[in-house]
């Protein structure tokens, strides 16, 4: 069926205004990539009656309110088909005019070449990175559901909306669709109703060379409900498969569109050509003529705006819910205070106390404890104050130390504020995401530290959002030991700090563990991870300013009787080291000043004053970290010392790694002493 | 039926010696895993009638000789069930003495946490991280395929053996498994069989609240033969499975099998706790009363040791395929000269002096095109005189540029050099670890360099097991233009070089792309990273000196006329950039060095004269690349500057870009100009 409908020529038609409202979806997506002379035609042109379909029969939203919380969400996790996106936009009377889509792909256009969440009004998250936009919604759709769970009540559906999917055969073909939607069909996400863009074609050419999945048998394995044998450009086939996918309520729904990539252009639909790269003046001019649009590029008739705009229909449905919530409130004046907080994103009030508790608590306990328990313990002392937290791990709660008393587990029949997503670390972490989108939830989610590999691209992705996801990462050195180095993280504190807009804290005790997690809930303009031992750590002395200063990343911990002559930096487990090692050197005469540096990602962006006050220039530096040691140069320089690790660990108890590795005192003495000879013989 | 057989409790019973020959399985793992104090005692119980199955019935190997080019492969993706693995590679008598069991865990010893390829005969490839296994099984199926259509002959089929593996319902849920065994559904890879040890536990509990997928459903959608419902601790339903799965030649096939977890311990069996924990001395004392093992631990008693030799099963094998060979050599003696070289690893005699000829025509053509071009033409000199190499990209043929005149696909029914992996990016780095591991074959796959991200974890367990992966990442910066942030890397380059053993190439021109080239296929030790342009970049002139030290990884490219300095260090498109600054500032009177660093990983294994020509300690530094600069700050020190990006891309036309972000030789005469002052004050 498939080639056949690839060879299959779009003809001369007879053209009505219900089809120039479809096609004026083909138009502006060939013009636009035209003008930019960049840019993929193909997919908007191929989806564009299911666009239209499900945009203008279904979709409830509100373009003049983009932020409106109960609207239905709308996922492009095909996201190179964005010129289709941005022309409904456009077209429903989201703020977005038209120069913006003459502007595509420009600098500082709201219409960059994939969508972008907080570029553009109505994108509700950034595509583009095949199978994480499905993998979001996924997301979406269980903060839906849980949302609803918290805060409905008979008579009071204050939460109830779809989240709507296009994907393409790149997201069904990355591994991450596996994880997110086999998590979705156990979690009988019943509101998720995705669309399946089966046309065929990849960037090599006809799939059928390297995909040749029975996609509707692989959701049906997942306990999907799967709507087959969809003709794509058929409007009212797909409007009677979205009809039967509203009314499964406790599945999801996979809608297979049969249809022809870059349909209506007569030369190149059906091939890959018409994929990723501008159709050409005179093929648009045939397609012009084929689709019977008679229109200059970008000209938009009056009659098409009309048939488009969602403005008036979007505000009855927000007022409609606006009055549904002011009855709420009537009724349920507590929790729907609690729905506006949730919604508006601000943290409760009582919380900010309850963190300054956990912190006198924490520093009077004063544990020998692994900082993954002490991040156990934090997420005890916050998350009864913070009912948006919903937590979770990747088949590893016992070990990420995730769960805490409090925590339910999310399943198909109830709501929760804890979800076992499985051995799922990439699904995890684009669901995170899809959860902070949504609002109404701070996530948080554990692996092995060394499996944030497996998640990297969502991780980034949430920088690039600027999302508040938190990364809980443990078992963060070769100090796990016997797993051995495939299980030891040797490079991957350093390279999640080269992610932008990453912030990275790997603490050395309980009390900079409570602070890192604090200041993880506080950031609201990008993501956390938390990079957690595994091996007890002592708890370490601070005078009131290194308290206070444990939020500004870096800070000195602990200074000697006389001026320091070198300055030890250590994170994490390393930092007791450096402690011994000051001992050491202490009663050899030699006064050294400590810094503890759980976050290097925030200590870079405080001012030159205070990062000058804890490194000055002229003391020379050796720097202890058990990982890699590159990272370090920035602080110590050419000619400072790092105590790293440059190649893979070993499998054995901990104690004997730590030897074998040297992690012990007598190097970072050796160390100091090595620095302090040269800055010497610098001098004479 | 998984949750009748979960709690269903071994009981007493009648032990013959065969039962032993499978119970010894069970008794070392408890005990081993007892001695460390850790480990995974749960899956060598479960799955312990099985593997006793399998390699005593099936299995063709020879234990003397671990590196028979022909034996059945066996892959243990659940590779936290270690104990097993090294149980069966002792009884059957491969060189892994019994202390090397006792050493579980232990420092140096044989017998790592999980496997490890290198470390342990016997061992195929390094397993732990999930999904992997069985993605390398793949790709040592599709060697097996490959390697067969190119040397089988009627009446010679001197490659012919079956791939194995064991995965559990980790793997299941990994994403990285769907990409893999989709793909084996397709290429219809009939010799690779997989035992699925369906035990409904993973480290959360009973997967019923996390993973309820169909798994047959799922498998015979991706065009598997699938066994279902075997009870995985009756040896003849396990034997006829196999039995089963051996006679489908044209697709893979999947065991479904049945298992309680830790079988045979009566109060731990079908719970996650013997999972990942000693069961304690007192339930290893009752195991030992249920199983009716009445051995001390680790002793063996000789009619087990008889029971499970192999040697001379092995030798009788491989004894028959050196037969074959043999008579291979007289019929087709040219081909079986190549086998010969092909099974060795050497590189064709040949290739040295076509290399060299490459190099003379690519710099006497001096063209000025992308370096993703030059790879292109790299590849188009060398594959024809390197059958060995097999190419593939993950759905980005024609933007990666991997494809060549004598590509050919591999397909179902046919070998080939090319594989179309579909948008698999992780599935691909995994498959092409699992030809590498095969032996016949360098593998080279491509994709974008930001998608290096979904790929992360197979490139460092290409670095671990120190394997000839080459890995083609090509738009390597926001000179890829409009495709905007989602696509642009940043950190990318820099994380890459930070995997310990990851060789990283990021070249300027032609002649540095093919040397590049050269050297990842001359390194036998470990993958090699070629990081490219997608736009165009200029030759660049080089003196016979700085033409040899390419391979050194960094070099003098341009001298002033007189003494320089400072050193500007670039690399890939920045290159031009630094040329440029160089003129600007040789007409203000200022001489400054260019070094060309198109690998630091190689540059940093220089010995330390050589480095300290190159950027002499008292000459001010600047660096310059179009990524996050900290990783420069090891050649520059705290006082020099990096031209770099610590911040996400923008959508925009490449140039737009390079003058947005600064990318101007401008800049780079400023920071030049900053350095020199900063060491004129500091001489005051």
């Amino acid at each position: 069926m498939s080639a056949e409908l690839n060879m299959q020529r779009p003809r001369s038609r007879s053209v009505g205004p219900r089809q120039d409202g479809i096609n004026v979806l083909r138009a502006l997506a060939m013009d636009a990539v035209q003008k930019a002379n960049s840019g993929h035609p193909g997919m908007p042109m191929g989806m564009a009656e299911i666009a239209e379909v499900l945009w203008q029969r279904h979709l409830r939203h509100n373009p003049a309110n983009p932020q409106w919380f109960n609207r239905d969400r709308f996922v492009l996790s095909n996201g190179h088909g964005s010129m289709l996106l941005y022309s409904l936009l456009h077209l429903t009377g989201y703020d977005l005019p038209l120069e913006q889509l003459q502007r595509f792909r420009q600098l500082h256009s709201r219409t960059p070449g994939h969508p972008e969440y907080g570029i553009t009004p109505g994108v509700e998250t950034t595509t583009g990175p095949l199978g994480q936009g499905i993998s979001n919604a996924v997301g979406m759709a269980i903060a839906e559901k849980v949302l609803a769970a918290q805060f409905n009540r008979p008579g009071f559906e204050v939460i109830d909306h779809h989240t709507y999917v296009f994907l393409g055969d790149g997201c069904l073909m990355e591994g991450i669709s596996h994880e997110a939607c086999s998590l979705a069909g156990t979690l009988g996400l019943g509101k998720l109703i995705a669309f399946y863009d089966d046309n065929g074609i990849s960037i090599d050419g006809h799939v059928s060379g390297w995909f040749t999945d029975d996609t509707p048998r692989r959701f049906a394995s997942y306990g999907w409900h799967v709507v087959p044998n969809v003709d794509g450009h058929d409007s009212d086939a797909v409007d009677n498969a979205i009809r039967a996918a509203k009314s499964v309520a406790d599945k999801p729904s996979l809608i297979c569109c049969k249809t022809v990539i870059a349909k209506g252009s007569p030369n190149k639909a059906g091939t890959h050509d018409a994929h990723g790269a501008p159709l050409g003046e005179q093929e648009i001019a045939a397609a012009r003529e084929a689709l019977g649009w008679a229109y200059a590029p970008f000209e938009i008739p009056t009659h098409i705006y009309e048939m488009w705009d969602a403005r008036q229909a979007g505000s009855i449905y927000e007022d409609a819910w606006m009055e549904k919530l002011a009855s709420y409130a009537t009724a349920h004046p507590q929790l729907s205070q609690e729905l506006e907080r949730r919604m508006s994103g601000a943290l409760p009030e009582e919380l900010a106390e309850n963190i300054r508790r956990l912190m006198a608590r924490t520093h009077a306990k004063a544990a020998t404890v692994a900082t993954r328990k002490a991040s156990q313990e934090a997420i005890e002392g916050i998350a009864p104050f913070l009912p948006e937290l919903i937590g979770g791990s990747a088949d590893l709660a016992s070990s990420n130390l995730t769960l805490w008393s409090g925590s339910r587990a999310v399943t198909s029949t109830s709501g929760g504020n804890y979800i076992y997503y499985g051995v799922r670390e990439f699904g995890m972490a684009a669901i995170m995401n899809g959860l902070a989108l949504h609002g109404g939830f701070i996530p948080y989610g554990g692996t092995f530290l060394t499996f944030s590999d497996y998640c990297r691209s969502a991780l980034r992705m949430a920088a690039l959002m600027q999302i508040r996801s938190i990364f809980v990462f443990t078992h963060d050195s070769i100090g796990l030991g016997e797993d051995g180095p495939t299980h030891q993280p040797i490079e991957h504190v350093a390279t999640l700090r080269l992610i932008p807009n990453m912030e990275v804290w790997r603490p050395c005790d309980t009390l900079e563990t409570a602070v890192a997690w604090a200041a993880a809930i506080d950031r609201e303009s990008g993501p956390t991870c938390l990079v957690l031992s595994r091996q007890n750590v002592p708890y370490q002395n601070r005078d009131p300013d290194a308290m206070a200063n444990i939020r500004r990343g870096g800070y000195v911990l602990a200074e000697p009787e006389v001026e320091p002559r070198a300055v030890i930096i250590a994170t994490g487990s390393e930092v007791a080291l450096a402690i011994e090692a000051q001992r050491v050197l202490e009663g050899e005469g030699v006064p050294v000043r400590v810094v503890s540096m759980p976050s290097t990602t925030l200590f870079d962006r405080q001012d030159a004053d205070y990062r000058e006050q804890v490194l000055p220039v002229e003391l020379p530096c050796v720097a202890v970290e058990a990982g890699v040691p590159d990272i370090w140069r920035k602080y110590v320089g050419r000619r400072g010392v790092v105590v790293g690790i440059d190649r893979f660990g070993e499998s054995a108890p901990a104690k004997d790694l730590m030897r074998h590795f040297e992690f012990v005192p007598e190097r970072v003495v050796a160390a100091v002493k090595s620095v302090l000879a040269l800055k010497a013989s610098d001098s004479h």
